[in-house]
Formats: C-alpha cells, sequence, structure tokens
C-alpha cells in the first residue's frame, strides 16, 4: 500500500489482463475472473466477502478518506494492491471515470443448490447488459431466490457488474444451460412458469412462492424449450397498443408479484 | 417525394434545426418542437395522428417497401417531405444510424384535464431520458393514465422519445410544476401517495384505483414538498441489502399493482 515501488505502467502485465477481463468474455472464462472499477463496487465486493485477485489504485485515491479506508480493508483481507499511473488507470478501466480503482475478482461459481427460497427467474437468452444487471439488482431488493442465465449476455460483463451496484457479489446467479436448468429447478420441487404474451395465467393468478419464471429474449421471447417444459404460460395483461414490456420490467414484476404473494 | 430538387445539405436551415431540436431542450422548448428518428418511430407517429412538421429522409429510404410505405403515408397527410444528402441526415441525426429517416413533431400540450382513469405517476425531479422512457412505456402497457413530468430530464429529449417506444406519442404526459400538479390531481379526485422507504404502506396495502403516486428523483427520492402533501407514503418492501431500486422499476411495480387491484 505505502509501496516504494514505481507505480505500474500501461504496459504492465496486470494492467493488460485488466483491460481484458473488462473486454474479452473468452478472457474472463478462461481464466475464472472478472473486473470491476470504483470505490464503491470494490466496497461492496470487500463487504460480500468476494475472493479479489487484486487491485489497481491511483497514487491520488490513498489521500482521500474512503479511499484509504478502502485500501485497508483491502489490505487486511490480503488483496494484493498495485499502484498505477493514470495512464494505466484508464487502460485497465472500462468507463472513463473508475474513480481511482480497478479490481479483478474471481466471481463464486454458484449452482442451482446456492439458490434461495424465493422467485428464481430463468433468463432464456437475455442480450442486454442493462437489463441483466437491473434483473440482478431487483431480484435481490425483492428477496428473490437468485438467477440463472441460461445462455446470452455473460453475467461478468462489466456493464451487468455495475448495472447490478453489488448484487452480483450477494446473489446467486447459476450459469447452465436451459434444459439442465428447468431440470434441476423442477428436480428441488420448484413450478416452472414461463413469461409470455398470450398466456392462460395472469401473474396474480399463478403461484409464484416456490417456482421460477423463464425471461425470454428482448427480441425472440422464450425458447421453444421452455414454453414445451414449463407448467404454465404467465402474461402480464397488456392494456395500451404496445407489443410488449421491457424484460428488466416485466422480470421486476414477477419478482414483486412473488413477494407480494408471500406477505 | 420525388422532387426533382437537388436533396438538402449538411447546412440547410431544416437539418440545423432538427439537430439543434435534438441537442438542445431551449430549442425545443422555444419552437414547441421535438426531434424522433428511425422508421418505427416516425410510424408511430403519424399513426397516432401526431403534428409532424416535416420529415428528412435518405435517398435510398424511398427504395425499401417500408420507407416508401411511410413517405406515402406521410404525404398523404400533407407532411412536407425534404430529400437529403447522408451526411445532412447524420447531421440531423442523434444516433449514428438514423434508419434513413428524422422527423420534426409539434408535441400536444397534454393538461390534467387529459389523463385517463388509470394510475397516474407523478416523475417528480427524474433525471435519466432511459427511466422516463421506460416510465412512460410501461405507463402505456399497463393501462396506467398518464405520467406529469414536474422538473427534471425533459421528456421530448431524444433519448426518452427513442425509450418510450411511440407511447410518447399516445400516453398523455403533462408538464407541470409539483405543487400545481398535486393540488390539481387532488382537486380531480385523486388520492396522491409518494413512493418511498420507511413508508407505512406496502403498495397491496394502498387503493392505487383513482390514485396518482409520486416518484423521487433518483439520487434524492422524493421532494419535501410531495412528501408533505401526500395522503401517504408506499414503500416496497425490501428484502435485500440493497438499499433502493431503479427509478424505472419502482414506478413499474406501482403501476402493475394499480391494474392488479382493478383486476
Amino acid at each position: 500500500m505505502s509501496s516504494h515501488e514505481a507505480p505500474l505502467g500501461p504496459k504492465h502485465r496486470l494492467v493488460q489482463q485488466a483491460r481484458l477481463l473488462a473486454r474479452e468474455r473468452r478472457e474472463r472464462e478462461a481464466a475464472g475472473l472478472a473486473h470491476m472499477e470504483g470505490v464503491r463496487l470494490v466496497e461492496e465486493a470487500l463487504a460480500a466477502g468476494v475472493e479479489v485477485a487484486y487491485l489497481l489504485y491511483s497514487p491520488d485515491l490513498a489521500e482521500r478518506p474512503r479511499g484509504a479506508e478502502l485500501l485497508c480493508a483491502a489490505s487486511a483481507r490480503g488483496v494484493p494492491l498495485y499502484r498505477a499511473t493514470p495512464e494505466a488507470l484508464e487502460r485497465a478501466a472500462d468507463t472513463q471515470t473508475p474513480q481511482g480503482v480497478v479490481g479483478v475478482f474471481r466471481p463464486r461459481p454458484w449452482a442451482l443448490d446456492d439458490l434461495g427460497p424465493g422467485l428464481v427467474l430463468v433468463l432464456d437468452n437475455l442480450q442486454d447488459p442493462g437489463n441483466l444487471g437491473t434483473v440482478v439488482r431487483t431480484l435481490e431488493a425483492l428477496g428473490g431466490g437468485g438467477a440463472v442465465v441460461a445462455g446470452g449476455v455473460d453475467p461478468y460483463n462489466p456493464k451487468v457488474v455495475r448495472g447490478a451496484m453489488g448484487s452480483l457479489f450477494r446473489l446467486p446467479v447459476v450459469k447452465l444451460g436451459l434444459d439442465a436448468a428447468l431440470r434441476g429447478l423442477r428436480a428441488r420441487g420448484r413450478r416452472i412458469y414461463v413469461a409470455d404474451a398470450g398466456g392462460a395465467l395472469s401473474p396474480w393468478e399463478a403461484t409464484l412462492t416456490r417456482a421460477a419464471v423463464v425471461i425470454g429474449n428482448e427480441g425472440a421471447g422464450p425458447s421453444p424449450l421452455a414454453r414445451q417444459e414449463a407448467d404454465g404460460v404467465v402474461s402480464i395483461p397488456m392494456v395500451g397498443p404496445t407489443e410488449s414490456l421491457n424484460a428488466g420490467v416485466a422480470a421486476a414484476l414477477m419478482v414483486y408479484e412473488a413477494l407480494r404473494q408471500q406477505a
């Protein structure tokens, strides 16, 4: 932390690795590592007990009280800390304002048995990282049991990590194929619904406690397998001429309805 | 439409005006005009009977069937059509892919009496155009009565227009100060709730039929006036350690709950 060595430059191996982890899904999956940045997110990761591989920070971070506290907390957990030049930090960052700190962490390898008792959302080929981030944040806030990501955007895409605002460090998010996910959830006693237009049930008619709901791709909707395997199709009644809700909104309404039924 | 004149160049007055309307709120408010782009949005505006001041289009738009149909429909309504060079269209556009057409329209001057019977959301100094666009889309889809925009982001910001996906051409969206909005809504027989943490009521305990709900600013929450004037504070019960929901999600949950109570 109070290293006497020169700060890392933009060509240092760890700076390059952080940059790649922010940009390349393949790199994240091969290394089992992911990228985060900003004081708030790194604080949340440490508080959640996430394994942080290392932090890169700007020399002035330690001069701000909150920054100094962060470095202290990371150091106490044995996280390797590296000062980096402003150019190196910019290179390692995903946004233009990484707020003085970029981190590399090891996502937990969640499994179906880690899911909590609340509603589980199965995200069937979701494409928009902003949607996925909001879904994870909303699931945690409203007491959902977790998410299964079946294809589509990588849950450790930096935009998802930012959008989830720390929830991704705490909520079980399982990566699994759709078929295995549906069979595994049913074997664990969950009723499977799929959210889609033209279904027989409104959300308040479905029993969403002890259930999983499949949310389909933003354009194509749920895949045929999901429709075929589901115990029922749940539709949010559309009053206006709009064709569909934003996938993140549709997901949030399901989690809300499950919470209401529980209460 | 099959004009023999040369297409408009990037310095033409209408191209410059469209560009300014996309970028400057002051220009929109001074002229009472707004900006839209893309085949789908312009189709929705025409279908909704919105007054379109003019369209700028690329020469190749007329060669695509859907583009030709669009120009034909606009022409039948007496909308002035101007071919523009690709450079001019790019200059007039807000995004990098305006899909061959940029339009200028005159938003309807909605008033409180135009609001429908469904739930009304009062957006108290909302800042994020993406949030506002989603809120307008969700309100229309779930049968809300409309929105009152009390300060914050301009509802005719091009990002809101895009995010609302056509709903902004149909749903009543009233621009009004918070004080006048709350008094006017109450005078029209609506109960006023404010969505905030620590309230006495969960959404399913509040009577959201014939009501208005104030949704606060993304960072600061609802303003003191809203808290003071409201008949009750509605809180979405938070289970996880997350501090708050995304404002667009919170708004969507209220409209959903009103729809459920109605049904």
